[in-house]
């Protein structure tokens, strides 16, 4: 599939089909991750696709309060987010049918290897999902070129301890992120509510318009 | 350009041509990162395209001792990497022409927007990079896809006041990385160095094997 097309129509899914997804094709989409840059190529990552039911269940059930937390944060306006209701719904259809999709995928990350160079700034740190959501990104890329539907989720951070017990993750490993997989109940959008480029793209210094930003609305 | 065929022949490119690149590839590159995801689509980002070359020149000033303080330690064996002194030779050859690279775009954050899930952990906070390095990754295969090289950078947090006093970047605002881009001056790999798929994708617990993984080496 055509990058560029890839990319402008690959939405969160929300919806998804019972049906499975074959191991060949999984292990193709996994693949992809593999090419992204990581620093100093340490490759820190790795992947548990999660088939099993049960699991699946567990993961949902953990999901499911971290959700209507958020949800309710959204409902009482205390969560700013300009979603409409009908958007919020789908959101909550989502995390109410999680073990439902079919494959669930907990990114792996030896944190160890990673250094966070901004840790001594006046912000959040940043730089050390470099080497991880590249990756991710592939991933998501390569199932959607599939005609496979994505979800990624970094709710489940606040449930890390739990998850590393049910996938035996080592100690020294941390989750990143959990992508949900499978067939779209509905078809990919033609395109994706964005800021037009010329809002977010500049030359020289902040603010300072690009040449030929203006084109892409 | 098929998207798997750019994922896996996206290398670190450290020999740039003086070619320069021109304002409507720019644009259509920069448009490829708008389409990524962003937690509760926020949208945080900003990209600055660094043309001016007395700022390219201020960029490299300020990259050259944070790197040669790493290759000290390299070459020290302090940081261990497996690196070849050969290998390390091309990317200090990059430091010192870091100025002449034609286009440095730093990638801006609103890093308020983002939610640190995982600042409760015991270990370094992942998560806020999920809506970021998304869609640098865009940019960057939107990249190769026009024959385009690219390099990514964090090293330069450690300089970030001093980068935002350069290029005027609001005080709320944080740099995530800095992309080098330009002609490569030698042809793509065919593919990258990775371990093998089925040392990284498990299924159902960590360290299982991944049915067809083993296809992928």
């Amino acid at each position: 599939m055509d990058l560029l097309n890839a990319m402008q129509t690959m939405n969160a899914c929300r919806y998804f089909k019972p049906d499975a997804v074959a191991d060949d094709l999984l292990a193709k989409i996994l693949n992809a991750a593999r090419w992204a840059a990581t620093g100093s190529n340490k490759q820190p990552l790795s992947f548990i696709v999660v088939r099993d039911a049960a699991k699946r269940r567990a993961l949902h059930d953990l999901y499911q309060p971290i959700w209507d937390t958020v949800m309710q944060k959204y409902a009482s306006g205390e969560f700013k987010s300009g979603f409409t209701p009908k958007f919020l719904g789908h959101v909550d259809h989502f995390a109410r049918h999680l073990d439902t999709v079919p494959v669930h995928i907990v990114v792996c990350v030896q944190w160890k290897d990673l250094t966070a160079l901004d840790a001594n700034l006046d912000r959040t740190v940043l730089t050390p999902g470099s080497s991880i959501y590249p990756a991710v990104q592939n991933l998501m890329l390569a199932a959607r070129a599939e005609g496979l539907g994505t979800t990624l989720t970094t709710l489940l951070a606040l449930a890390e301890p739990q998850i590393k017990t049910l996938l035996e993750i080592p100690a020294d490993t941390a989750t990143a992120a959990v992508i949900m997989l499978g067939w779209p109940e509905k078809p990919f959008p033609q395109s994706l509510k964005r800021k037009p480029l010329a809002e977010t793209a500049f030359l020289d210094r902040y603010g300072a318009p690009l040449p030929g930003a203006s084109a892409y609305v």
